[in-house]
């Protein structure tokens, strides 16, 4: 069964607090080569039968409809994993 | 500034609750293509300078160390992003 991935990430124009704190984290810590910090979320999705065509329109469908919140999010990948069979 | 994506995943062995209840609300939605959903988490780091093999070595460390939590979570992809400048 083919395992779909689904990247999700909030708006670049909208604050990232999540992604403020560990930035602020890992400076504190003396990590000073990391500059910011975005988090999003990243779905694995097991289909049942091939990763077809129109199996990966109905899942850019339901990531932009179901998975993500489209005022404050942006799907920004939606690729197919290696068959795990 | 290169930007380098983590990815981290809920170990494969343990249950997923957040995965769970999403894929019971696609299969309630008539989504019967889906099989299964996991739900991580993606971040993407910005680095002052080049996305050299020290810098990746330290974006590894701190994936493993602060980012993720290794009795539950494992790192299942670091890779670079086009730099975006």
């Amino acid at each position: 069964m083919p395992t779909i991935v689904v990247d999700v990430m909030p708006k670049a124009e909208l604050l990232d607090p999540q992604g403020k704190a560990v930035a602020g984290a890992l400076a504190r810590l003396g990590r000073s080569t990391f500059t910011g910090v975005r988090i999003g979320k990243r779905f694995e999705i097991t289909v049942d039968g091939a990763a077809d065509e129109a199996t990966l329109a109905e899942v850019r469908q339901v990531a932009e409809d179901i998975l993500s919140n489209g005022v404050i999010e942006d799907v920004v990948g939606i690729h197919v994993v290696e068959d795990r069979g």
